[in-house]
């Protein structure tokens, strides 16, 4: 299964092709519809006023409510769009976005409104393909789940087991610790009120893969093909499996996961440091990983930077609708990108 | 370029075939002999006491001294094996190593002896390639470098600019600081004595890439082809571009690089936070980011553990030759996966 | 540049994604309609009486007029489908046709109706994809054209040069000699009266590619890049480059190009039974190939075939509108799978 | 399962790179070498004197005779070189050869003794991971065999089932009536006293294959994936499946294939003109091709060409020793091919 996200943010539609579904799975159009609600932007003050209805219609692929097999095509339309909100500023590159180097490797042709391709809605087809991705690892009793781990330095607890999990995903402010979750968005609050942004930090979790995917080789091995699912989900700058960054604080023999036999017959470890992954194949304990956001780069707060029409130093004062942080939003996206890579990972 | 890595640890050889090698390169083999010289094992207190002799024998691709553009493939034979070390214990899954995964992976039939195809070793052939890589970079005005940043929470400074990065690598103990080198060191030695390991991370940039390769979609994206890379050699757990983790940490206003025109015309950044990359897409500052390596898992303290033979819970007493650490060695591996990467981004 | 075509005939829509296409191209969509225009049904006696407006709408990668880089999603509504037609016999695997191994493939979750994702349809698509490529092709002074080389053993004359070719390509019924033509005519009419259909040829021809494109590796060979880009077309069942099947009638000092240098200073052969490659590599020459098409699988007349749900024998008498012969209307298909394999092997 | 040959016809070794191969099978090593004694030169009046021992050494993947799923590498030594044959005209471009492509594509780097990596030679590691592929697929109960189906216009009769294919493997000429094999035979004789050679024509066949592999769509098709194995096998011009090119003087009423039970419960057809797939896709019938093989481009007559070193005209005389026909060696290199290409058709 492999998707290919299409689309600009203020062009007339954005969307998604997938190929290599499986036939004959029976799409749950509403468990669909409730992933893609929670990223969808307007519902609350942490995220952008913006009001997209983000009803995907399904184009091909799908034949009596299953998958055909065939290349499944979902096309979302663009509704509220405010060009004029960039018009203004198109030549100014935004510090923190991609607009000069898009500058140079298109040249100057990509779409600038709204950030274009860019576009952090660009992720609604991507929740998208990762929900037909979920449904299809269901069947197969794998489960992926995410929570928010730190925004601004407040930390949440660690995750535990998949109910947790579970329970977090279907709150609005996606924490384990709900108290946790009220310090984050205080965090976000006052960011906003000083007209700044703030990063944070997501942990996921893939339950029920087996032992015995991947291999250590370039291009197969398991952290590599999730990390290229994950660097591909805007604002990701680091990916960390397991123990993560903690690996260079620590000795090996804290770090080696103690092997038992469990009272089902099965290889278990007594800890999971190694968040499921060994010589890059997972070992049957659960795949955890963290990935870390920056923060929004678009931010009211003047800032120096350059006008590429002119090729000369400029200010920039950006208007237009902005998430203070793109975190909350994101834990169904990264959520997507690992189960599309789960999917890869299990030959699907 | 592509490169695929064979061999087992105590099979006949080990080597690596590339392809997509652009022709008329003139190799400088002994440029590329030093490269190897810095990862070869048995060099010093710190690392295994293994001899080899790595001297690769180029069987393909080139002809009177330059690259034909036809596959090159290039082998090491493998010479001082003590395989018997390893028998006694070829049934007991080592914690931390990809026993078990690799048991059910492929079915019992890889070969255990010294860690097979899993083993370091397998990172020789890596940093041939890499050397290849270096020298077909170098000829477009781009240079790779990495040092230790880190080793059991001793930390090196930050790296500032090419020529300290360059001074570095020829040190025997590749740090920007020798004091924090000697104390680093300290750490190794003491966990040797303690018959334990540590773990540490690398700081590795390459300058002189241009702005503009890369793309924000899935595939395209210049972290996560670097990723893919990183993730590719043994014991690398987490990959951070930029500021990385501590994006967390930060506001919009600090992590957003402003910009500039500089004297020759060219736009730059104040500072570098983004590593070199926004929306996937280089941005001409230094590509930089760090990688974290786990400790070594083959520690000699006994450790509990299942026998894959008879499926009972066991305990592992460890003999054989072992790097307490595996990072001063890494740091030319890293090195020649950043190559590799960043030949895959420029298109060679 | 990679296409991925998507739809069911009697779906919601057809359509392609683009990815890799060049930024900053000004796409003529007077020129794709004209293209489009060349394979539509509906327009003589010769083809299915379905009509179809086949007006692309592009969704995304075209900004002002112009290529951005990002994909290109391009769909074409399905209007006027008469699914009752194939109900009926919704069962009974159509022989020449997909219907048993993608039932087999699918799991009968395959939409049936108007032969679904495999139906001739899905070269609409291919055509809008083709003809971007040839806008892009021409830029580089590269030129793709293609006549009907037989039908029903009624061959035109052997291809001269562009010119010829260009004009054949304007003909409703693109032949260079019309009398032939009008013989092939007479062979498709009387093979529809008979209930029947008939097969042919086409030969196809890429001018201006330089010489020193693909290479004699697997994946990289000019002859096996354009033969999976053509056996990608329905009906397609051999594809032949130069001499083709009559190399095996000759001896190589008739085979044999014999080489000179031409005025300007290059290198060229006095004849081209090479089809333009050498090893794998392009040779300067015109790329020129045969494809054989097989006769219309639909037929009216009464066959022997079984009934997949009841598996047990049948006899089909099928409905519906079908061409009695694929080959003048597959001329621009051809033409477009010519053209995006050259993008492949030009490195765009 | 994936392939990389390497080497030069006049360097140290030449060899192949397996990726993908499935853990645990074990080799049966002499079965490969009478595999690879079928292709080797030096045997008979019809093949090139050069002598080869053409044993192959395995340098990985293999471990107590079983394949270990890491990457296999298999080299062959290369024994009798004489490059002086080669030296005297390696300016002159050979007519019908890749050198003057070649030239271009490399920019003059390619080892031009012995043809390099475009020698014929170079079909010795394919007929070796062919052997490899074909044990694989015999355990699934899939054979590949093949015969020489026409040379110079002699025709072997057509395939009627496995035996008498497998009968003909065993022939020192692989035909299946040796009276047309004893015309072939004096068809090369006579071109080679003639200081010329011929071309022809291979059949193969996929006996085993279940339905429903493959799909209509790029890169995934049945006819799609055979043709890119076969066209990377040097001097193969055409790739025809089924009833290949005659599909052009036949009607739908022939060429369909009539469908029936029988009387194991599966769906068979009467004939096979569709060679064992539909619509990209396996029926179930056995896979069946024709290959065209091009007269070997070196001749012993004077031919005009052009000197790449001057670029200006010249007249080549050549030397060295010669297959006067490649067609009856490469009857077990186009097997190898097929059971590549069956390989990843079953996802093997």
């Amino acid at each position: 299964m492999k998707y290919t996200i299409f689309g600009e943010s203020h062009g007339p539609a954005i969307g998604v092709t997938l190929t290599g579904v499986p036939a004959g799975i029976a799409l749950d159009l509403e468990e669909i519809g409730r992933e893609m609600a929670r990223r969808a932007p307007g519902q609350n003050d942490w995220s952008t006023p913006r009001k997209e209805a983000d009803r995907p219609e399904i184009l091909s692929g799908v034949f009596e409510g299953k998958t055909t097999g065939s290349p499944l095509c979902a096309v979302i339309a663009n509704g509220d769009t405010r060009s004029g909100d960039y018009a203004r500023t198109k030549d100014l590159a935004r510090p923190g976005h991609a607009d000069y180097p898009a500058f140079v490797r298109y040249g100057g042709c990509n779409d600038y409104r709204g950030g274009g391709h860019f576009s952090g809605r660009l992720t609604a087809p991507l929740v998208f393909a990762g929900a037909v991705a979920k449904q299809i690892l269901a069947l197969r009793g794998v489960r992926v789940g995410a929570h928010i781990s730190s925004i601004y330095g407040v930390s949440d607890e660690a995750l535990e087991d998949w109910d947790s999990l579970r329970a977090a995903a279907d709150k609005p402010f996606p924490v384990l610790d709900d108290a946790k979750g009220e310090q984050m968005r205080a965090a976000i609050t006052q960011a906003r009120e000083e007209q700044d942004s703030v990063g944070g930090s997501i942990e996921c979790a893939v339950f029920g893969l087996p032992a015995g995917l991947g291999s250590p080789d370039f291009g197969e091995n398991a952290e590599g093909i999730f990390s290229q699912y994950l660097f591909a989900v805007p604002a990701v700058k680091a990916v960390a499996f397991g123990a993560g960054t903690a690996f260079s604080l620590m000795r090996g023999s804290e770090a080696n996961d103690p092997l038992y036999m469990d009272d089902g017959g099965s290889v278990r470890a007594e800890q999971n440091c190694a968040g499921g992954i060994n010589g890059g194949i997972t070992n049957g304990m659960p795949l955890v990983f963290e990935v870390t956001m920056r923060p929004t780069p678009s931010i009211a707060r003047p800032q120096f930077t350059v006008d590429l029409a002119r090729m000369e130093n400029a200010v920039l004062e950006l208007q237009g609708r902005h998430d203070p942080c793109v975190v909350p939003r994101a834990v169904p996206v990264i959520e997507a990108a690992a189960a599309l890579a789960a999917c890869e990972l299990m030959g699907i």
